[in-house]
């Protein structure tokens, strides 16, 4: 079995999107160069979504050609349509990823339409994509639970995930949004998936509401995933659970991942420190115990 | 293989032991009442070690004679030695504890005893112990990693820990003191020490430095362990990393076990709330992330 992890970095992204205190552009970028340093190959640079919906990320345009992009790395953002996809395009981005949840009642509460429809608006985004040499990752969110609905059957998530690999998507991040899996039933949902797609096309992405992220991250490890979608520092936080945690912390990937032998090509003090510097910003502790452990030794 | 799992909670002496701001005898008192009427089963209630070394529990005869002994929960108390079991026997302690470290390095440096010393300091407390009809439990601590030598040798572990129980312990808790473990070596340890004790007579204890702890309960609840070690509101911090995390969080670990189908007997919700009001008490959030999450929900 391959040792090495890819870690795709999200905390540009999906942690500052969940961050109520607005983040300087300059920050923005000086975070995607700190991180750009660290060894990482994936980090997700902004999200192309309206800035009504993610004031956080209104100056997703003014972040990618803020950031000087170093060649082996790529910065993927998020778009939600084809204006995303415009806007995206049009200040040079190389990859693109989309979303949809598994979960009916969240997909229905969050983009106003239902997981059948937000596939269809994609296809015309990946055949873009396809012309454009833009690749395109795919996000199944609420793959363990959802917020409104509660349970999401095991039989959704692999239903989403086959639509959008078959459409094009060269990666499907599994998530767990609100942070309620554990490490059975996350390891039963990515066998189930795996068991239509190939592993090498999965990535799991854990929130760490409840504080398993690592225990379902090693879970899906020993399952044969290869990677894993975290955010420095933990940033984020869940708009379900005012208060919670949000991602799974980078750091904390990392420093398990070389604990138990896997390649990352991170360097973790890096990272932490990276870690620390966006928790100043943030005006708070890091949420990474990595990152605390580490500024104490 | 068995589905319950027998919480330990350490949180008034381990956690405790290491929270820097002094906590009324009162306080203790009422932590003990509230935690005895959630379902724990086993409750470490003081410690009797010199107050020089441990302000914090200067108070052990006091609070142990102040709580009330819920029939069928076992509140044991840590001794060091002889004088401190004398202390807890007069005040009519049932169960104590005694511990050594794995890592010479750090038993001399901590107790200024070898771990042979210390094992033979302990005789004779098993020896009255058993007299006495009192049980006792050991404590196997840096089992791996100290904080001077760093790395120890798996079969010092093993070696410790069936000292222990040749002596007479009915439990050995295996400790990562300083939270260095990851899944696979935390795994492989307890598989040495169950190739040579009966995993019924072993627990784990795991401190969450690097937010590793529940990654490593459950890779340990794999290989059969059943008892674990944990303290409410992730209390306590670690001496060697100023400002680290402290224990794994009682109420993240039973939220784990829950998820994976395990019964614990304890009602969650109950010891989230007892949580916060411990982190209260202490003067600060509680270090549980489901204890936050359940807050907010």
């Amino acid at each position: 079995m391959d040792d090495f992890v890819r870690i795709v970095e999200v905390g540009p992204r999906d942690g500052l999107q969940n961050e109520a205190r607005p983040v300087d552009t300059a920050d923005k970028i000086e975070l995607i160069r700190q991180l750009s340093l660290t060894g990482l190959r994936t980090i997700e640079a902004t999200s192309f979504v309206s800035p009504r919906w993610v004031p956080q990320l209104a100056d997703a345009a003014e972040v990618y050609t803020g950031i000087t992009r170093v060649p082996g790395i790529a910065y993927p953002v998020l778009v939600p349509n084809e204006q995303g996809y415009d806007r995206a395009l049009a200040v040079g981005v190389q990859e693109v990823a989309v979303f949809t949840a598994a979960s009916e009642t969240f997909n229905r509460t969050n983009t106003n339409a239902g997981i059948d429809e937000s596939l269809a608006r994609f296809a015309p985004i990946l055949e873009r994509a396809k012309a454009d040499g833009v690749k395109v990752r795919g996000y199944v969110s609420t793959v363990l639970g959802c917020p409104y609905q509660g349970e999401v059957a095991v039989s959704e998530v692999v239903r989403v995930a086959r639509a959008l690999h078959e459409m094009g998507c060269y990666e499907i991040s599994l998530g767990d949004t609100i942070g309620v899996g554990t490490p059975r039933k996350a390891r039963a949902m990515l066998k189930a998936v795996a068991s239509e797609l190939p592993m090498a096309a999965l990535a799991v992405h854990f929130h760490d509401t409840y504080g398993q992220a690592l225990a379902n991250i090693d879970a899906c490890l020993e399952e044969g995933v290869r990677v894993v979608d975290s955010a420095v520092s933990g940033a984020g936080g869940c708009p379900y659970a005012k208060g919670a945690s949000g991602n799974v912390a980078s750091e904390d990937v990392v420093y398990m991942l070389h604990g138990i032998g896997m390649r990352t090509g991170i360097d973790l003090p890096a990272l932490a420190t990276t870690g620390r510097w966006l928790a100043a910003r943030l005006g708070r502790e890091t949420g990474s115990k990595t990152g605390k452990a580490l500024a104490a030794t």
